[in-house]
């Protein structure tokens, strides 16, 4: 897995060069505090999946690829615009165990920070001169916020249904990966059938990503993670493994569950009883398995395009995006 | 003043109509839950000033009208999204008098769903067809964003200056009201001289517009202007009359003043010395006289239109925002 970052991560040093440059220099904000806000979000370690995505699509479809780096910025304004107000929601439960002041002003901070990007992102993605491509951008930005208030809403609800998982990941990872992914083969002008091919691939490649994403809050470690693993539980936000294992579970093991899921403020020693019925009721399994179909799906879906050193990039990305451990 | 209001209630009743109907029409959102929270908003009796300028510049430029209404929703939407997002962070000095989880389901929900509005307001400006209304728009959040975070970051400064003052005023009023303007003089094909001349009209009124709604909050009382009147100071926003005022006072009566604005929970008898002070200092006056000469030139950049009845409510409108009560 290491080795397959690492080479990934050789392959595109240049793009991902190129992207951080972009990233700093399209910001342009009239007032200093807000490239200081904006800028630490953006550059505290992300992995710019969305503008490499949109770069290797467009480059795939023969772009000649000048302003690829430019214009690769708008799903990550966007990203990151989400990211800011997620992390105000997902703040939400540990307020009671802080200082309301601090979380206000970086609250407040944050969500004006995040509408700065997702106009900005807006601004930039107008400048390409397509009016498609904004209509792209407009609608997936509506569809994510759209999906954020959904899961918002579901908070907490455990009874959520495998159909509203998907309906969640959706729209909170998946469009923005197919946008990516369609406004790169756009900006190359495709066909079509490019373009539905490789949104395809953008689509399914962000559903496995979440559903990974969403494994490692149970089968990771903490010091690996970056975070505290069982987050996503603690938050109230129920995902797959959990969704099957209760479904499979016997009605007493099924009560242990909802008994641990209900707690947010579970023990390790719960967690640990917690992912062993995930484990034997098949929560991670079949989660782990679903991705893997997703991948394919993926991997698919660019198969007509002759093999070329950007084809094998976009298939070591699939690979990566179900191997990763962070 | 009643009666100019009437007068102009009665003139645009058929165009208010149709505002208020495409409004509710065009958030189509995928989930109920987001059109309640969001109707919440839109419809809690906004003077529709944005969509209304839109349509009348539009208008006064031979736009023959039809889908005039439903493009009128985009500055209305930018507009009900800033909305959400300043309760939020007007909500913060509140927040220690309040049940902190209420408030915390409340901001979150304010957020996604303002970001909704904010995506939709693109969505629906890029479905006009035209790049450059779709830059204008993308442009306008982008600088109000800037502008806030800026209010923000200078909340509580007691040394604000007059300039500073009117970058705020201006980003957070001004462009959108001129980006309206300018929208309708662009959906009406207009000419660059009457798109600019309306482009100005629209700046200075909304310049004005601001100027009078934060001399309410010292002349007004809290009956008829709906929310306490103070609250500015409450928050922490030093607003035109008091910067003037600071500066006009003797040592001895500015130490008076500064410590009455330090004071988070002033009281009546000192918010009255407080307004006392700001009408001897002439921040009062100072204020309404510079609002009377935004007026002035907002009048003055349209009078190369021929008069009309939309010119004249166009008129009437600049007359109405100076002469407003609530």
């Amino acid at each position: 897995m290491d080795d397959l970052k690492n080479k990934l991560v050789s392959m595109l040093k240049d793009d991902l060069a190129e992207i951080e440059k972009a990233l700093s220099k399209n910001l342009d904000p009239y007032f200093d505090i807000v490239s200081k806000v904006a800028g630490h979000i953006l550059f505290s370690g992300g992995k710019r999946l969305r503008p490499l995505l949109l770069i290797l699509c467009a480059r795939l479809c023969n772009h000649s690829g000048e302003n690829l780096p430019y214009f690769s910025t708008v799903p990550e304004y966007v990203h990151a615009a989400t990211l800011l107000h997620d992390d105000l929601i997902d703040e939400a439960k540990l307020r009671h165990n802080k200082p309301v002041a601090n979380s206000v002003w970086g609250n407040s901070i944050a969500v004006l920070t995040g509408d700065f990007l997702l106009a900005r992102s807006l601004a930039i993605s107008a400048q390409i001169g397509n009016l498609k491509i904004v209509e792209v951008i407009a609608e997936v930005t509506q569809k994510m916020s759209e999906g954020e208030i959904f899961q918002l809403y579901k908070k907490g609800n455990i009874d959520l249904t495998e159909e509203e998982y998907f309906e969640i990941i959706k729209r909170k990872t998946a469009i923005l990966f197919e946008g990516s992914c369609k406004v790169g083969a756009m900006m190359a002008k495709a066909s079509m059938n490019h373009e539905t091919n490789l949104s395809t691939y953008g689509f399914n490649l962000g559903l496995a990503f979440q559903m990974a994403d969403d494994l490692l809050d149970y089968t990771s470690d903490t010091k690996t993670l970056g975070k505290n693993i069982g987050t996503d539980l603690k938050e109230g936000k129920l995902t797959l493994p959990v969704i099957i294992a209760l479904k499979n579970a016997t009605p007493s093991d099924s009560s242990v569950m909802k008994k641990i899921i209900k707690d947010n403020n579970f023990s390790d020693y719960d967690f640990n009883i917690l992912v062993e019925l995930l484990n034997r009721y098949e929560g991670i399994s079949y989660t782990s398995n679903k991705a893997y179909e997703y991948i394919l799906k993926a991997k698919e879906a660019i198969s007509m395009f002759p093999m070329s050193k950007t084809k094998e990039i976009l298939l070591m990305l699939a690979d990566y995006v179900l191997a990763r451990k962070m």
